[in-house]
């Protein structure tokens, strides 16, 4: 099997500008890919690729392969689909929360297909054994679309149910799960620039 | 063991206002409590309790023992524990994504405490099999505060990972949540009023 994890540093999470940089965005999704990439490893995938519209920011990459394909997402990863020859895990590269354990238990799935949701009916990370007989369709509601899509082809169908790979990183409020569940480099760099306050019996990102 | 279900009808829900009238909010959280209550009696509890500061709405209720205490939602709940004298599990009754596999699950803990986090920070269930060496205490980061008053009480502790039991209705988006991944009559509720939108991307509640 392999993994892909698409990625785009360039102007990247533009709704956490309220609150980072565009050069603090730009470092902050590297730093996240680099975690993403180290807890595949750790769950035992050997073969990773990076699929990006440019390899802005991938030159110095060696803990993966990466794959330059300059169409849209969804175009790009059904042709990576279409000649992987091997099952396949999808997994974004906003998901710092993603554990080498959940890794596992995804990529051990008794199923043909097995899809992580995310907030808001998004995708995070999405197995595909038989990737010959699969298409993705990301953006919009792409989880109840990629349910539809494997049941429409006969695939066998698990939904792995999980707060933490649940937890995307795309907005301010996602950022304070991070810091409250997080580990690793992604929390450390969130850590040096925010703390936690409760304020109203709510937790509020307040800057450093 | 038992569960107990903290509750309030009068003016719930307030961060739903943007989308539900006051009449809706408190027609609302009656059918959640009811579906929660349903999904701990198809776990196999069969004491359960529901924890209020007045019978308001709760008039009818056959299905759990109803308990008054006027005082806040801390000390009514550390009194109860405090004389519960087996193990306690706590929900709350906004989570119609929690399942009878969950509950089964959280009680089947092999741990003193079983926490079940909820977005930003809250505590969305808490099985206690102590209940005289624990304290709750809820609103702001109650996760962290309860890991940690476990901690400090030399209880083992489990945290239990689930988007779907993490997935309190408190906002509009919670709503979003409950469409795409709920069933019973707290989505069929919110499904006779809104529909789903994509737009830019992003899926959004649309009323009927």
């Amino acid at each position: 099997m392999r993994a892909v994890i698409p990625y785009k540093k360039a102007g990247a999470k533009s709704r956490l500008s309220p609150v980072l940089s565009l050069g603090e965005r730009e470092e902050f999704v590297g730093i996240m890919l680099d975690q993403v990439i180290a807890s595949l490893e750790e769950a035992g995938i050997e073969k990773i690729d990076i699929l990006s519209t440019s390899g802005y920011g991938l030159e110095a990459m060696e803990k993966a392969r990466v794959l330059i394909d300059e169409n849209g997402l969804n175009e790009a990863l059904n042709l990576y689909l279409e000649q992987a020859g091997e099952p396949v895990l999808i997994a974004m590269a906003d998901l710092p929360l993603l554990s080498p354990k959940h890794i596992k238990e995804i990529i051990s799935t008794e199923k043909d297909v097995c899809i992580v949701p995310g907030k808001g009916g998004g995708t995070n990370a999405l197995f595909i054994r038989n990737p010959s007989l699969y298409q993705v369709k990301y953006y919009g509601s792409s989880f109840l679309t990629h349910c539809s899509i494997a049941t429409k082809a006969c695939q066998s169908l698990e939904i792995y149910d999980s707060f933490l790979a649940g937890t995307d990183i795309d907005e301010p409020e996602d950022l304070v799960e991070l810091l409250i569940h997080g580990n690793g480099p992604s929390k450390a760099y969130i850590d040096g620039k925010f703390r936690l306050e409760v304020s109203k019996g709510r937790v509020k990102l307040i800057p450093l």
